[in-house]
């Protein structure tokens, strides 16, 4: 096998002007080999090198590297024949060696993740080579030593320890402080002590033979990329198909070779604003790379301008600046020209924000790498839109250029950078709602309202939410919870109403009853100031400054370029005129779910639902004993004893219908006619009796009931699976009056609104005849209304998809709905027969073996749930052409849902208030995308 | 529309070689009247008459009574005339009145259910012309107040008592014992008050019209379609697709004119051994049909051999015998002899068991009425062999002729009916599992084994059972439980052993403490004898006698013809030995589910199993800290501390391999090489914990740790949802050990019985990932124990199809399965998000109102939960067209679901062991009806 496969192409050479290798061809030379090539070809001034290509890893992981080496052997001998030529050095000898670099370079950036090696090829003997060549012997040692430190870590695996030890007993030995105090003579010494540690530690000499440090080097590079760091890196970073990575052979230059010699890297924008204002980055005379990074010295800076900005920052008077930090500008002016003038040739030739290395080397200058900068989502918008405006990117570029998932950095309030890293970090929980908050502490929903009241800021910290809470979790400035996931109750209404939130903090262990908290050793009581970072999880004792954010400028322009191009419409999902204002503010179209539930906790109403709740078995009995379904004729039939348990049950709806209807006037005020999705009742009606023994008593004095008829509501509502249980329409069904009532409300509340748009959403339907019969009673109704109010209303009415079987019959079920919604978050759980509160206990292990490519909650489960949705969506517009489809699940802000969502023709997505942008963003790349294809 | 339709033939005549009607019009004339019209056109002696339509019943229902008579109105009177013709009669007038009757008559048989009136036609006029005809005033009086009666409760919708009242008051004035003794002038008192009754109550005179007498009885029986007693007769037979009842008016005879008249009714055959060894029925003389059933005079029965073995069972002597109750036979043999020729010809036409009722009038046999008769199981069986060997019908016939649910009553044991009706039936519950069971009250399952030990019967009472109680639900004769519906855990165990079980009585109310009950107001201790039916869900207190069934004969006859023509294979559900046996017994062909976890319960092992949870959680953890899922690296890489819960854990495990090893081996030995399909472990870990706090000191005692340490468990695996929550393969993947041992224990078995065939079933796969990581463990074991015991095994591989999930991606699952299972109950669970323990309480409700036809989880939901079948088939068969299929829910033993399952081709349906016949028989219908197709 090996064999057959040996005339295949492995190693790609690279050098001005004659590179074998092209810039798209980064799957196998890795994005810096893929750069190096084209920027070489491009006539930069790159040092020659070769590749190694990612597939030579790949081999290497499967046939083992005797086999890869054999077959590769002859073409890296060429190419380093080839290379002495270019650089007429010679590896491995005197009188000019020849020094490489061995660097990793996958297809995907991974900075630091993978192994190194520098100054590869000295030896005693060109050691001496070097030293006659170069007429300095401190700089050829000092590479000797750094060289042998980097191969004997990387290569041979000893422990940076070893050499540490061994150079701090030298600089103790002679008393020194500095490295670059140290003489060639203690230099030779430090090598000597080297070579003797890593005959100790290895069993064998250091090897002095030039190829075998490479083909080791090589081998290096290839182990690196399945060490730990770089798998975590990859998970962490959503890094998938990759092979393997690349390793590039580079001649070295020194930046270290004396004044005349320098190293830096640079942003050709600004990364973390995104401005084109001035050639952002610092550099160190006399250094190599690593120098820059390390610390150790004070960087200065590239440009004049740059460097006297930081020198106001940083306190420092011009004159120091100028003596002891002078910027390139200043210090090599035909340098800084030369690479003034690269950095825009760069730009112009990637067409976008270049990362740079560079290095002079008496007096030349090389480039080392160039690659597209990292940056911030301010500086990735501004970036892309101010591209367009020069004229370097289509307006399409510009949409694919910003990652929709960074914006949320830009929608929420953010702590002061600086603030918030000297700050007292206590723990670290679940980033469930992004944003910063500071506030003081609370343990209660009714606290924080009182508090709020009171004019103070407040951070709920509760064990876990319940609907409740709702009130609390309003006024808050952040949330914090000790138990639940990122979809937990507290997370997912967090989201909704962009509040911050940190959730699941098992460091958290909160006593009610005394009304304090430990957040792992440290005590933290009602009132105590805290801070929450909900884009990391932080969580600090103590108050943090926060930033807010700014939504116009190129923020405004990057949307405007999205709606441009998107298909798919983007709706929110609110439940409040608040979140419903903010989200037509973040560009929303409408509301594609609007919850009532919540509606039924706020203030009193939740003593008309509990009256509803104590009566409505009594109701549902009587009407099965009577064979009616109409109340007025069951109260004829009833007798005396059964009467009151009908007219509660009435009186409560009526209570609850006025402030419904003011619920719904307030949205649709808010969303100025534009349509707005509203779930009729949903969870079962046991979330709406009290959780613990204070509640019971409570109830019980408000309902004028014992405690005991309390408890035994609640556990006559008790349920196993309440997932599977009685909510969604099979409420509505069994108490059609609840539906009326909440029918009513809405078309009260549209004709109260001019030009409201209201869409009646069925919820957890999974059998055509439920829709039917809700249909029925709903059509009923919006007729009733209209009579009444001489109004003509134009309500849809449509349905949730979330059952299984709701997907699998939506051709039947089509023909009864105006629209489809797809709750993808209850189809994920039935579909998948994960319950999504309990499921932590396994999920992660699924993601991390990969049986999930992603937590099916955050991710759409495209292959399997996706699969019922296409299903769905192919069946329900078999009967129906017309239907509207739309998704409401959390998944609906997920950029790679939206993708699957416009591939599937969907007419809109809907999201939390806060992901409605992301939504923008990402159903733009999907149209542009698909269009691409 | 009316208008239009008026030329469509709504009145079908019949008479002597005249009908209008066919045998084969049952769905418009219903059965009564398309048997009167065959019998009348094959030359029997029915009294001539005509029917109108169901259609004109529906039209009834739709358009109402003016129109629908309107429509009618010509051919009724045509029908008439005809009729008056035929008779040489003339209706509502002298000299020769024609009298008929009008009856109700659907499609299919609804006896006693809708109305009738005989005699119509009758008044003053009439009434005097009869008189002078007939010369027998008390007889047509009679027949006058008959008819006053039974029109004036039917049509008038006057009470009962209304005319009881009048009859007794004039019975006591004239000091009369029976009706019989009422004078000529008696009578017509009679009538004379109950005119004047009819008046009071309704206000209006009797009607005296004929016509009007007709259409009012023709608009009765068509009222009494919708009689909440008909409802329920058709809900609970599951009576669906008919349009209304037809209606037959038919000219009256009469059995009541004299001694030389009787009327009767009688079976071809036996109709509760199927005996073909008489002519089973009975008669009077001189009396009207309503006779022979009401019990007020004793019935005389048709031939001489029945008649002496009636005398015989009643310990009448053979004189009193001939002189108070003489057979037809010897009554009138000449009516006798015609009838039996008849008898034989009816049988003859219409290849079935024949229920007929004759009048004799004046020594005329007139027949009014044949139809298809009902029979017990047992006679089913045997007429349905009898007639292939008489060469009446053929062998598919046959096997349509067995209605499959019927068999259940043949293979369990019944109580002895007389016995039965004796007893003191205190409550009914549901009829979880059939059979009969008598025995001592126990409240544990402990007791129960206890009991059992020391000989005694026991009936194991329980608010509700749980897998602890398996112990002792396996000795007991019948189960008793407070709650849970006929899918609990109770009901399905108890099915699967074959074990009679009422459950979910809520009259039964169990105090544990104080072991003892109350049903309703009976107070039953622990010792007291009680009496369960599982077919009807019947409670009695105290001891009754139980017959046990009989399996050879006919039964086994009907089942090699099922054998012979069915498609399906039939497997068993099965855990243990017995069950397997006696599976085998009933003609299983081997195990299509083997549940282990009922293993784990057994006994000791659920010390190890404990055991196993307590370190289960921290050799999880430990494999993440350490990134290895072995556990010997564990080991060398884990510390001290950590070191007892890896060991306790291997220990754990090693306790319970010999021991599911002896459990399969027995299983494997009572299947002698049939297959068997093994589930592998699959409910949550909570569920072996204990669920008291008796039972978590009993656990903190056995394990030596404190109860906080148990009840700390059993919080952390505490589910809110636990049908979706870690079970199945999910403790598969996090545990692959468990799944290793069980491999283990089933492969050493398989060595260890020769021939053995064991098929290895892996749960609640939801992707195919899934599935692959543990069939690589399942093969690496094999592969092992091949080795070890240098054998060469044959195991296939596959999986549960139970999650929505696992359906619609079942292209990629079938490419790692050897075969799918449909886990029908889960499937229904999480497609139609029902979850079983909790849907009782709107399930009912859905059925009722038609949102379901029938209980999803006793009836395939096919439309839904089987269009995900469906889905599963044909994508699984893609990917892998030998892929064997089989469903293994609790629907495999349910007719409707078997004829799906063979319209999908499946391979097999496994079901409890005593529905193996039903599934047998069912399986071969469907072949036939799907060939017929």
């Amino acid at each position: 096998m090996t064999e057959k496969k040996s005339d295949k192409k492995y190693v790609y050479f690279f050098g001005k002007g004659q590179s074998e290798g092209k810039a798209d061809m980064k799957m196998i030379l890795g994005g810096k080999g893929a750069n190096l090539a084209d920027m070489a070809q491009g006539g930069f001034p790159v040092p020659p090198g070769f590749t190694i290509t990612t597939e030579a890893c790949a081999e290497y992981g499967k046939i083992g590297r005797e086999k890869l080496f054999k077959t590769i052997e002859s073409q890296v001998k060429d190419a380093l024949k080839k290379l002495e030529k270019t650089t007429g050095k010679s590896f491995g000898k005197g009188p000019n060696p020849l020094l490489v670099s061995v660097r990793s370079g996958a297809a995907a950036s991974m900075p630091g993740m993978m192994d190194t090696v520098l100054n590869l090829g000295l030896n005693q003997k060109t050691v001496d080579a070097m030293i006659k060549l170069t007429g300095n012997p401190r700089f050829v040692m000092d590479s000797y030593r750094r060289f042998m430190q980097m191969f004997g870590n990387v290569v041979l695996g000893i422990e940076h320890d070893v050499f540490e030890h061994e150079l701090e007993a030298l600089k103790k030995s002679r008393k020194l402080k500095l490295d670059t105090e140290m003489t060639v003579e203690d230099l030779e010494k430090l090598v000597a002590t080297y070579k003797k540690a890593v005959k100790k530690v290895t069993g064998k000499e250091f090897p002095e033979d030039a190829m075998e440090q490479l083909w080791r080097g090589v081998q290096a590079v290839f182990d690196s990329w399945d060490n730990p760091r770089a798998i975590k890196y990859r998970e962490i970073n959503d890094i998938r198909g990759l092979i393997g990575t690349a390793v590039n052979v580079q001649s070295m230059v020194f930046g270290n070779s004396g004044d005349n010699s320098a190293t830096g890297v640079a942003f050709t924008r600004d990364p973390s604003t995104g401005k084109n204002e001035y050639f952002y980055g610092e550099f160190l005379i006399n250094a190599q790379g690593e120098d820059v990074v390390a610390g150790i010295r004070t960087p200065q800076q590239i440009t004049i301008k740059g460097s006297k900005e930081w020198a106001k920052r940083h306190g420092i008077t011009e004159a120091t600046r100028k003596k002891q930090y002078p910027s390139l500008e200043e210090a090599m002016p035909a340098c800084f020209k030369e690479l003034d003038d690269i950095r825009m040739a760069l730009e112009k030739r990637y067409k976008d924000m270049q990362d740079l290395e560079f290095t002079i080397e008496n007096g030349t200058l090389y480039m080392l790498q160039t690659r597209n900068g990292k940056r911030t989502a301010a500086a990735a918008v501004k970036i892309a839109t101010d591209m367009v405006k020069e004229g370097f990117i289509s307006e399409e570029t510009a949409v694919m250029r910003v990652e929709p998932g960074q914006l949320d950095q830009l929608l929420h309030p953010v702590f002061d950078k600086k603030s918030e890293e000297k700050a007292d970090k206590v723990a670290v929980g679940l980033p469930a709602s992004p944003g910063a908050a500071t506030g003081q502490v609370v343990f209660n929903a009714a606290d924080a309202e009182k508090w709020a009241d009171a004019g103070k800021q407040v951070i709920l910290c509760r064990i876990e939410t319940s609907p409740e809470d709702i009130g609390g979790m309003n006024v808050a400035r952040g949330i914090l919870t000790a138990r639940g996931g990122m979809t937990s109750h507290a997370a997912v209404v967090a989201r909704g109403m962009g509040t911050c939130c940190v959730s699941g903090c098992e460091e958290v262990i909160i006593d009610y009853a005394k009304k304090q908290m430990t957040i792992g050793k440290k005590l933290v009581k009602e009132g105590d100031w805290i801070s929450l970072n909900g884009s990391t999880g932080a969580i600090y004792v103590g108050e943090i400054a926060t930033v807010d954010p700014q939504l116009t400028g190129p923020f405004g322009e990057i949307m405007k370029l999205a709606d441009k191009y998107r298909k798919l419409g983007v709706r929110t999902n609110a439940d409040t005129p608040t979140d419903a204002a903010r989200a037509v503010d973040f560009g929303a179209e409408g509301i594609g779910l609007c919850r009532t539930e919540h509606m039924f906790f706020e203030g009193k109403r939740i003593i008309s639902v509990r009256r509803l709740i104590l009566t409505a078995d009594t109701v549902k009995k009587l009407k099965e004993k009577y064979s009616t379904a109409c109340l007025e004729t069951l109260k004829k039939k009833a007798d005396k004893a059964e009467l009151p348990a009908i007219k509660q049950y009435q009186q409560a709806l009526a209570e609850l219908l006025p402030l419904q209807r003011e619920d719904f006037i307030g949205i649709f005020k808010a969303l100025k006619g534009r349509p707005c999705t509203v779930r009729l009742l949903d969870p079962p009606l046991h979330e709406f009796l009290p959780q613990d023994a204070k509640g019971v008593k409570e109830m019980a004095k408000q309902m004028k009931i014992t405690e005991a008829e309390v408890k035994n509501t609640i556990d006559a509502l008790h349920e196993f699976n309440p997932m599977l249980g009685h909510r969604g329409c099979r409420l509505g069904i069994t108490y059609p009056e609840v539906t009326a009532m909440q029918v009513r409300a809405i078309c009260e509340a549209a004709c109260a609104v001019k030009g409201s748009q209201p869409e009646i959403m069925v919820p957890l339907v999974g059998n055509v005849k439920e829709l039917a019969m809700q249909r029925r009673i709903i059509e009923e109704v919006i007729a009733e209304v209209e009579v009444e109010k001489k109004a003509k209303l134009a309500v849809k009415i449509g349905t949730m998809i979330e059952v299984p079987r709701a997907a699998v019959t939506a051709d039947k079920i089509a023909a009864e709905a105006d629209f489809f919604s797809f709750g993808t978050n209850d189809l994920t759980q039935m579909g998948c027969g994960f319950s999504r509160d309990d499921a932590g206990k396994f999920l992660g292990d699924y993601v991390r073996k990969g049986i999930y490519d992603y937590d099916p909650f955050n991710v759409l489960d495209q292959d399997g749930v996706g699969e019922l949705v296409r299903i769905a969506v192919e069946k329900g517009r078999k009967t129906n052409k017309n239907i509207k489809l739309g998704i409401c699940g959390e998944h609906g802000g997920e950029p790679k849902t939206i993708e699957f969502c416009n591939s599937l023709g969907l007419n809109y997505v809907s999201c939390s208030p806060f992901r409605v942008p992301i939504a923008r963003l990402a159903a733009a790349q999907a149209a542009i995308k698909a269009q691409k294809k």
